[in-house]
């Protein structure tokens, strides 16, 4: 059986949980699949992370040349999150021949072209499922099956934090900072929460579906967006008495002048797939020329479901080395 | 730019589809996939379709041998519904060495296992994802990326006519027989509706999505199945009463003693994402081990839905040649 050896750069939420899921299937993997997955390399340098992750210390390095210099590495899987030096250690995988998977939306979606044309300079494969909503397979939908169709208007509710905090103060009657607070404390939020509630990550995953479906590439500072932080109780319970809820939307809408994306709090009404949408849940509407209305719901994030993602990402390109 | 040369059997709603999708959205293609899909014959004997197409008659031909022996066709693409002569036909095609895409549950579900095993001895592939629930690309979400999971179960409304019914029962409060009248006015059921009504079409769609996700198979005949045709408006009252909804489900659920499948009417409650799946509409649920539930929502039929997902096979296939 063909094993394809991989190395996984940051061992954090996701990194786990990749390494996880491509150890713990490995025999679901080799049945589905009829190949191995090797992790050969992981490249983390805290200390205290590769202690704690109670796997053997050769297993990891502090040093990318290792992982770069290794021909047998075929697949490098990055999940460090932020811009540098993720983009910068994307771009030299992909100039050594390897194709590169990766869950961290901000690089993807900031050096998007850059990434696309030196994959295919290189004749590598660049898969970032899990950098869009986590386990809900949308990119692949999009990039396997749906691009025969011209694409109308995506719609979603694409980051579950923000949307766990107007969930909160929707149905429990909490203004936004107390929910915010609970977000925080249940692990939704994390300490510094702009970019959730700014819209700047649900800008990174607009950008990223636009990019894939549409063909429009727009730098994700470009994007128009709105925040939630300027809502109120009071603003939720006016949507209520209208019948709707209000959700922080991701739209990206193909106009006669073009393609128009935008991140901002909407009014969502009960005949809208993305009403039902609550909690830290994720959902896509894709509105497409001949498929109609496609909507994909389910866990957004999570070390388990989007290290799935990076492990049907690495899949996905292993059946085709 | 490379031409990949099509073959379509049958030019009915689902034929007439897949032939306007390749080619309406030609410079779509050629822009996503950067090849080009020419359709190059149709088998179809109808004199009336034909005539009424409007297509060049030298397009079509009576004498599937014709392009069984034309080696510059790479694919054949399968709708002419029934078991044979599309069971044959496609075992033809494959041992002739092309790729085929079926949007034939029947066939398909009947004859999966020797279909499968045809393409792989022939190294060739056989795409499906038309053959359920039409433009949702369930099939293409579970190949491509879901399957480093363990599926735990699958639950579903995959027969679009049964749930129309359920749905006008419940909503318009109409008995049964006038329920199916008006499917069948309206186009959305056939004159003979048993295979839609008794759960026969369901049963060949779970029977297809066990095969896939859960590497379970069972004959669509021997699959545990109850339909729709003694329910009663008192019993969708009933289950109103308890806030729920009586819906068709498709259910393949793994057990201590193996994967368990059924087709049968059951509640659904208003936190089931399959309760607001209504009328016409398709909706699926996956549950795995690590990507948590997954839902997959849309159009289940349709000339241009369905169309759509043959078309997306063939380009799948087409990038991979």
């Amino acid at each position: 059986m063909k094993t394809i050896n991989v190395a996984l750069l940051g061992f954090g939420t996701v990194g786990r949980g990749a390494y996880d899921v491509l150890n713990s299937d490995s025999r679901v993997i080799e049945k589905n699949y009829g190949l191995k997955v090797k992790v050969k390399k992981i490249l983390e340098i805290n200390e205290n992370a590769i202690k704690a992750s109670g796997l053997p210390k050769k297993l990891f390095t502090g040093d990318y040349n290792e992982i770069l210099k290794d021909d047998s590495i075929a697949i490098v899987a990055e999940m460090m999150g932020g811009l540098e030096p993720a983009h910068t250690f994307m771009m030299q995988a992909l100039k050594a021949g390897k194709s590169v998977v990766s869950s961290n939306k901000a690089a993807i979606a900031a050096f998007l072209p850059e990434l696309k044309k030196t994959a295919k300079k290189n004749k590598v494969m660049l898969n970032y499922e899990a950098s869009v909503c986590g386990a809900i397979p949308v990119l692949t939908s999009i990039k396997d099956n749906l691009l025969v169709n011209e694409f109308v208007e995506i719609r979603g509710i694409v980051n579950g934090t923000s949307n766990f905090i107007l969930t909160q103060m929707a149905e429990n009657n909490m203004e936004y900072a107390a929910a915010l607070k609970l977000a925080q404390d249940l692990g939704f939020a994390e300490k510094d929460p702009t970019a959730d509630v700014e819209g700047i990550d649900s800008a990174n995953k607009i950008c990223i579906l636009a990019d894939l479906a549409m063909d429009h590439y727009e730098a994700p500072m470009e994007i128009k967006r709105k925040g939630i932080t300027k809502l109120s109780m009071a603003d939720l319970e006016d949507a209520k008495k209208k019948g709707c809820k209000i959700k922080l939307i991701a739209k990206a809408v193909a106009t006669d002048k073009g393609v128009k994306l935008s991140v901002k709090p909407e009014l969502v009404d009960e005949y809208d797939y993305l009403y039902d949408v609550d909690y830290e849940f994720n959902g896509i509407s894709l509105k497409t020329k001949y498929a109609d209305e496609i909507f994909l719901s389910g866990r957004g994030a999570g070390s388990l479901p989007t290290g799935s993602a990076i492990a049907g990402d690495i899949l996905n390109i292993a059946t085709r080395l």
